[in-house]
């Protein structure tokens, strides 16, 4: 907590098990750290508000390739006007062409990289955090989430649709200008078979959800808690594996995203704008990425599952033990994040 | 291929899965890279051959907890003479205090985060690569993890040991003088458990290890073989998660690391200099992280499991996708990367 004064116990690493997957991860809070202790690496470069070799800027639309969606005042399809816009990623990890079949190579199975691969711009400004756009913005791109999941929803070559995003270079990101992602695959993530195969295990033993019972049991400790609204409750992860590793959880049992209603997505920008914006001001801007977890496009039997935002400051660096085991190492208690992320407050512009 | 036209076919990504863990790659040949492309992240510091400030450097080895175990050409313990020295981490992960027992914290379990985090000091200079030391040095070494492996493997409350490197700043290294870590668990990492799982199935399947049938592969395409030696077969993993991902497998079939015999333990020495140099070669210095991956201490029926090594060159940024879903981007095809490797020399010095 902070200001409290550190006890010898305090030192005392712990495991924790997630309830959802079932991993381990070790609390060392002995190595334990203020948000101060974890220094932006490098210094942010100020960026304009307009760059005219960015390809996401107004004016560069024909640079990338034709766009999909877009919210628009005016204009024609590829030129400017535009305040959201949808294009496929020009250099797609996954592609809407090659076969569906598998194939063999050796002992080992491949096919091709079959899928989709979307930029969404999430605003004309440049150098813009998602954070500090206007509350109508932010809605706008979580619009623009909600009609390209619901794009590829329905393709039955496809089992599962990933809508993330990477800010700063510590988080992958390869081009400044503010954008999300949507990776559309033909095959099911083992993160996601994990979490499904704990939640029907979860269910069968106890006769409900496992998110629910977990959002139910956090209100009634409130350690955790960073904040809630009507639809949403915000909690820092119990078993987190990054420091200050926060979830965003629909209050609503719902397992798909699309599956939100017009209140809910409005609520939605505003909890994403409240909690990035302590996440900007605890930890100076860190570079984080989140990932919207909904439940698989292809699997009809799922009810054990519950959509969910995945919030990851990237402010330390993975290490073989993590690469090697699986086992991360947190360095910051879950609760004391916590309690820290509820004082916080957006940085002074 | 080094110099090889790009055809268009090579923009075809492709998905491979991992013939243990079962999991899916994304192969992004279309993103493909030279291995010039990758620059090291900053320029490199020159390092002193002795740091009066480390704790690591002979003369200072009061600063670290008293050694538990050393190879000496004379002195005492805990006074300078020694080759190399293990100690207990000052900043331990896990700890040889606390209880065995399982809490309840809500609906959470915790349990006291019990254990051993060991640093194995590789040399006394300051400032050299594993691979830069001599053959003799690195033998000592790997003597240092075979005693310290030893050690531990038969506690009782302890179900798992992970030996592993980081080398450099992208790979997590917060002390530069050359170091190895051990940490030994009294749960079993997921990652380990999704691989004796694999081996398991594939054994039932088809009578026999995994790895021995992936070697046999291997060796008859040759596509992805980096090199070969008497007791050694190194390869790039065919659904590598990370560019130039190299893992070196025993020939002989063993499930625990502490099974080498004194030839194995030489020629592993011969074979991590001469992979290391190949990767410090063509890669300039790249951070990276290895980690000896060896069957779980408390598991006695696990004969599908067979040991193995494998190094992560670090020269890419995780983002959201890799996050939230497991499925890991990989921008160089595994058979371009050991084609590379296999040309590839020591950096001049």
């Amino acid at each position: 907590m902070p200001g409290r004064a550190r006890r010898e116990a305090d030192f005392q690493p712990e495991l924790r098990k997630n309830l959802v997957t079932r991993e381990w991860v070790i609390i060392a809070k002995g190595r334990g750290k203020r948000p101060s202790d974890f220094a932006p690496a490098g210094e942010r470069e100020a960026l304009p508000e307009h760059d005219d070799a960015c390809p996401f800027c107004t004016g560069n639309e024909s640079k990338t390739p034709p766009e999909v969606y877009a919210v628009r005042d005016g204009g024609r399809p590829n030129s400017p006007g535009w305040t959201v816009r949808v294009v496929p990623n020009k250099f797609a990890a996954l592609r809407a062409t090659g076969s569906e079949h598998l194939r063999t190579i050796g002992l080992h199975s491949a096919r091709d990289g079959f899928g989709a691969h979307e930029v969404i711009i999430e605003t004309p400004d440049h150098n813009k955090d998602l954070w500090e756009m206007d509350l109508a913005q932010i809605e706008g791109v979580i619009q623009a989430y909600w009609q390209r999941y619901l794009a590829y929803e329905s393709r039955e070559a496809l089992q599962y649709v990933l809508l993330f995003r990477n800010q700063g270079l510590q988080a992958g990101t390869s081009l400044a200008h503010p954008h999300s992602q949507l990776i559309a695959a033909p095959v099911m993530p083992h993160q996601l078979q994990v979490e499904l195969q704990g939640g029907a295990a979860y269910w069968e033993y106890l006769g409900r959800c496992v998110y629910c019972a977990l959002m139910e049991d956090e209100m009634k400790s409130g350690e955790r808690v960073v904040l809630e609204t009507e639809h949403f409750l915000v909690v820092t992860a119990f078993a987190g594996r990054y420091p200050f590793e926060t979830w965003i959880l629909p209050k609503r049992h719902a397992i798909r995203f699309a599956a939100m209603t017009e209140a809910e997505a409005t609520d939605l920008a505003r909890v994403l704008k409240d909690v990035l914006s302590k996440l900007a001001g605890c930890l100076q801007r860190p570079s984080y990425n989140f990932a919207i977890h909904s439940a698989p496009t292809a699997e009809h039997n799922v009810r054990a599952y519950h959509w969910h935002l995945e919030i990851f400051p990237r402010i330390t660096t993975l290490g073989g033990f993590e690469l090697g085991s699986d086992i991360y190492i947190n360095v910051v208690a879950p609760e004391d994040a916590a309690a820290y992320l509820r004082e916080a407050e957006a940085p002074a512009a």
